[in-house]
């Protein structure tokens, strides 16, 4: 079961393969490379892979200012010119050896095997890193494509319901991004909490096949991959305003049910823009609503009043306007500015709350909304 | 005064322009940018630039453990994806911004003004840079050019001789390696210690446009652009050997003195070739032998054992050889490899007092030549 295809990006094209007991295969062809692996999947290594750098799977290893230290390790595990470098592991492990790899003597190839189901079906293509720095979060950051990607499913039977429901939320964003119609072809797939092998291989080839489009069509981010950030700025607002007690993937599914809200409230949607909408707040539903609510144990603690502030600092928008992701008139979505004015806090601030009440997940609202 | 040329790099286009007083255009152009500027010239800078980051001009800030700073400065003076980055300083502010501007945000746009004749005649094209890391000189870097290089050769007038011989030397570095005719209209433009405005103009644009050739047939500097560092893994050994006493471009020169050396005793150059390497080495003397002390007050002391160990370890050698780039038959350049071989370090040693015989430079070898 393996299937695979090809990403073209400025610096060459890179293939892409999915299937599942891809490791051995790796340190077979890569004997000598340096293994970098999230330490908790280091015993996944076979005896072979000598050479090793461990990485915990922190916020704060993924900074500019953990780099030197990991150059270090590079240089004494021998690292030169000519040496590939195969990295193990979800999105943080990603964004630091794409960082690493692409300054280290002035770039090494790499081979990156993604273990999360979030980097499984989203970021282990595209070729970004996104690294914080003095203290902000995914502050700068570049683009270094690994030369191969092999994403092992046999990876996914170790993560908790809460990464999966996370990474099909990546998904599901990539998917309603491209049109309504890869939406449903990605239902198809049965993407859910229990997948077998070859329904995960399903659901990551349909999802990574889609995002391909956007990054062969915008490699540098400058129009049709901004869709992409679909629930992300209001997701970084709730993953900020609860100190990151709400994951990523998480905070992308609620992300998405706040834009939905606000396009329900404050856009004019067709009928069947109603209808795409509604299907895919069901499906989220399905996965962190209260029919699903095993997946959250304790669903973290919201204050919305810090997540508007924390949305209203997000590096993305203008100086006079909001920038958001938003479904629009047949459900399709588009970046729009919204004008920075109190009535459109008041009307984000609805969002957040409709949003939180569709999935009866308690939360805090301001006595005041203070207008700035 | 003033001469424009395009550079094309897998990035874009950049235009590259050589004149004097360039400095208020660029303000007028970019009211709003950030200027990064060495510390030292702050106040050549208008008033009308008014956002500003100072930078003192020291290895210790060309570093990864310093980026965090920068990007921190950058957020704090308000730089958004938007930003327009100006630099002005020497080498040191390139490699520091060209590395800052590539990853805050995943890339700011810039314009560099070098103000070192070093980085006018040579580093301002390129767009590489070369950062510290771990302790470790140069052991990281990437490839990010400006948007827009602006040479303007009044900044010349505030350098010292030495400055302006190590400019020198990268400038005759870059014509010797693309021909001996390159180098004869080199010497015509009339290098010196004291050029006019004029002069400074044609010595720069020549070398930049030498060394555009090199850049653009081998951006990433796999084939044809490692023939421009001739000179420099001697001189990097003499740089390190006297902690930094030898500044790089006078380490340069001696780098090409001691390779001219070993091509002389080592290889067979034919008549031809004897000749161009001779008229190398009168070009090197005039500027620092024993007719021109006034440009180093007080040479450093070298100690030729401690050299070849720096020697030893550059990371551009393979496990088994070491790599140089040397003078060969018809006196052109050439990238060769030397087995690592007691008898190698012999004759390399030997090159290395024989370069400095020739200008009457007093260094220190040692009793015993350990083979290894
Ligand atoms: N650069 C990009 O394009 C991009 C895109 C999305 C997210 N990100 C970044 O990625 C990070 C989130 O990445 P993530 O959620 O993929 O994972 P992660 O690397 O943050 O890991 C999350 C947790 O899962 C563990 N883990 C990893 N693989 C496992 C496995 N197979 N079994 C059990 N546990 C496992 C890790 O040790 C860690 O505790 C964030 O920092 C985010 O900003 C980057
Ligand atoms: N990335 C590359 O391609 C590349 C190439 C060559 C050198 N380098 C690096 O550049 C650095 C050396 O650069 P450099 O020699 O150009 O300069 P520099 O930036 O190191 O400056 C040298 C000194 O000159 C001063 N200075 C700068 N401009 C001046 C002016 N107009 N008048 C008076 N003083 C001035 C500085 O303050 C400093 O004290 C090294 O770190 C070297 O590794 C990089
Ligand atoms: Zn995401
Ligand atoms: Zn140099």
């Amino acid at each position: 079961m393996q299937d695979s295809f090809e990403v073209s990006a400025s610096t060459g094209t890179y293939a892409v393969t999915v299937g599942d007991q891809l490791l051995a295969d790796v340190v077979r062809e890569h004997p000598n490379a340096v293994y970098i692996v999230d330490t908790i999947l280091e015993d996944r290594l076979p005896p072979e892979a000598k050479r090793r750098i461990r990485i915990d799977a922190l916020e704060a290893n993924k900074s500019l200012e953990y780099a030197p230290h990991l150059i270090s390790e590079l240089r004494k595990a021998g690292a030169d010119r000519s040496t590939h470098l195969v990295a193990i592991g979800g999105g943080i492990i990603q964004d630091v050896v794409t960082f690493a790899a692409s300054i280290f003597m002035r770039g090494l190839p790499w081979t990156y095997m993604p273990t999360t189901l979030l980097s499984m079906v989203d970021s282990c293509i595209g070729g970004k890193s996104s690294i914080n720095a003095a203290g902000y979060k995914n502050l700068v950051g570049n683009f270094y494509p690994p030369k191969k990607v092999l994403v092992d499913v046999s990876f996914i039977s170790t993560l908790d319901a809460e990464m999966i429901a996370g990474g099909l939320f990546e998904a599901a964003k990539i998917c309603y991004a491209s049109n309504y119609q890869a939406f449903l072809d990605y239902l198809a797939c049965s993407p859910g909490l229990k997948m077998t092998d070859e329904q995960a291989v399903n659901v990551i080839r349909h999802s990574l096949l889609t995002k391909k489009w956007f990054i062969e069509i915008d490699e540098f981010d400058q129009k049709e991959r901004l869709l992409l950030n679909f629930g992300h700025t209001f997701g970084h607002a709730l993953e900020a305003a609860t100190d990151f007690g709400i994951s990523h993937g998480v905070g992308v599914g609620l992300g998405m049910l706040v834009a939905a809200q606000y396009a329900k409230r404050e856009t004019e949607l067709t009928d069947a823009g109603k209808d795409h909408v509604a299907h895919l707040i069901e499906h989220v539903k399905d996965m962190i609503g209260p029919r699903a609510e095993r997946v959250l144990q304790s669903p973290a603690h919201v204050d919305l009043d810090l997540a508007m502030e924390k949305f209203e600092f997000d590096k993305k928008h203008k100086s006079d306007s909001y920038r958001i992701v938003i479904p629009n008139r047949e459900g399709a979505l588009a970046l729009v500015s919204v004008s920075k004015t109190p009535e459109t806090r008041r009307k984000i601030l609805g969002a957040f709350s409709a949003a939180f009440d569709e999935i009866s997940w308690p939360y805090q609202i301001p006595q005041v909304v203070t207008p700035a």
